[in-house]
């Protein structure tokens, strides 16, 4: 494509052939079936609520590290657990969303007989859009509860060097006849993603959410070196919240420090990263009766969505934006980006898998 | 004092003399002595910590509440469990910091034995700072996370009314040897004491963290009607961190929602709030051995200590800021500003209490 040629329409994409495709290309490359299964899943969760950095985008990286051995293709799950209500899952360097559907399903176990329950995951590695697996307690009618860490991308408030990963904490609530109120956020004040859409676009970066290698606040996305915590001038609130997210996945399950964990994206991908997560369940009817918290619940959702928005804005619940990209794209399908189309084209022929789009649609 | 006139210094009063001066009231007032102690506690975190809008500055509100007959002097606590790792506590309407302090010593004796405890709290009132209750739980050794509602006075992200309360989120993690990793934080961008605080000291708020009555920013302290979620332009985060608080707190124990509790200065001091809270607790041995926890915990906290910082500011473990004033605080007492100084010489008279501080020692 010749410079100053506009970029082309993306793909548009039914999601079934996507799920298709994951699941094809993973086994493919030799994941056993939970594996394909869960990280399919994840992934779909992603693109279908329009989480495109969480999507099935990060195909290529998971092929990756499968292919080098970083991640586990073919693990031995195994759960201990000293006291009754928290329970440990060693991943066995398994895939962490492997580990993170397969913990949540333990601590729904548990807050079935004991109101609550939760799992501290070891061995793992990158487990994708942490709200995928908080939906899964909800679509299971459970409050769910799924953190994780990563390695360093976010300094500290007033610091000048990467500490705390992006340390997402995602939680769902099961409203009743409707789609669960789901909260799904790093604690960093932005995304890195984002950060590359500003310098794609050209667009400033807002004011006290990216700095420099010095620690400096920069509106210049070519000058990130690191992103800054929730919160600009009261940073130590987003930078505690990552802290309880590394407490909770790194220290309590005895893994690795976000300063100590090898870099998703470097060149070594033969080495685990002994990363942890965190999941935990309530059951809604733990303390009152179920159709009491339903009550309570929808009436929660359905006065903020009625509160008074600010002129031009909307007011939304936790999820609601996403749901409405899921109904699109559940009908029309999800766009897949030039890259990701790319490394489609390229896993269909390495793996001898159908494309989940026509094979000459586009000349790259 | 005439105008121009400049403030006298505050009164320094040593941390015991307040302490037995609190507790004193309470007792005059009618509190049986479980409410004494766990109000005068938690007053005494907030004061000796710096935290001083939720030290013994309370006081005189817990008085006229506790007089008034909205909070209950001599409440009936009973505890009530449908699963086993998670209780509800009916507070009777007693005062929110026997409420939490009793419901966190069960979430520590569930956590003992299944690894993770919950109480969700029911018919409580304001419980003071949030961290007193965390704190208990790592002074005895556990993870500790306590959590309460409020009154509505924060915005939606792109809202134009007042929501959710402040809902704060407090953890703490015991370090071996040394003073808990101690997070105490509101959801909102700021708190209204510190607009209140703009507001004397005629100092712009900072942008984005607080609004007129249209849910406009303001900088000018004077206009501010409501508060803004934790974030700024991604206000959705502190947002839907409120809710989480929110749903834990009113949603799950079936109590008020956060709009619909009385106002905490509002004339009705009579009339209960239905207020819930949500405390936690969890072994930090539940998953590695506790020496392992405690290599981590104490590497994590000394790692981020001696992280770089950008010039002319300090990198600071949550709590910090807090145990360098307790050290000032536990030598040397703590200053009390003029109206809470009043307050205790009218309460001195009213029940016949001994002044924590000379009986002349200022003409008001």
């Amino acid at each position: 494509m010749s410079e100053g040629t506009p970029s082309p329409a993306p793909q548009i994409v039914s999601l079934d052939r996507l799920d298709r495709f994951c699941r094809d290309v993973l086994a493919a490359v030799g994941a056993d079936a939970p594996t394909c299964d869960a990280v399919t899943r994840a992934m779909m969760h992603g693109t279908r609520l329009g989480v495109d950095s969480h999507g099935v985008r990060l195909l290529a990286h998971y092929v990756s590290v499968l292919e080098g051995g970083r991640v586990n293709k073919t693990p031995r799950l195994s759960f201990s657990s000293k006291f009754g209500a928290i329970a440990a899952l060693d991943l066995d360097h398994g895939h962490g969303a492997l580990g993170a559907y397969v913990g949540m399903g333990r601590a729904i176990e548990l807050a079935e007989t004991l109101g609550i329950g939760a799992v501290a995951i070891r061995n793992s590695s990158h487990f994708g859009a942490a709200g995928a697996f908080a939906y899964e307690a909800a679509q299971r009618g459970f409050i769910g509860l799924s953190l994780c860490h990563s390695d360093s991308f976010m300094r500290l408030h007033d610091g000048a060097q990467r500490f705390h990963g992006t340390n997402p904490i995602a939680c769902a609530v099961p409203v009743e006849g409707s789609r669960p109120w789901l909260l799904d956020m790093a604690t960093s004040a932005i995304t890195y993603n984002r950060v590359q859409l500003y310098k794609s676009l050209k667009h400033p970066v807002p004011e006290g959410m990216a700095s420099d290698q010095e620690g400096r606040d920069t509106f210049d996305a070519e000058d990130v070196d690191m992103l800054a915590p929730l919160g600009n001038e009261v940073g130590f609130k987003g930078a505690g919240l990552a802290g309880l997210v590394s407490i909770l996945c790194a220290v309590l399950p005895g893994m690795a420090l976000d300063f100590d964990i090898l870099p998703m994206n470097g060149e070594d991908k033969s080495t685990p990263r002994r990363m942890g997560a965190f999941v935990m369940a309530i059951r809604p009817d733990a303390i009152v009766e179920r159709h009491e918290f339903s009550g309570l619940m929808t009436r929660y959702v359905e006065t903020l969505r009625a509160s008074p928005a600010r002129p031009g804005a909307r007011v939304l619940a936790p999820g609601d934006r996403e749901w409405e990209v899921a109904d699109v794209r559940d009908r029309e399908g999800a766009p897949i980006d030039p890259a990701t189309e790319a490394a489609f084209r390229e896993f269909s022929g390495t793996y001898g898998v159908a494309l989940p789009f026509e094979e000459n649609s586009r000349t790259l």
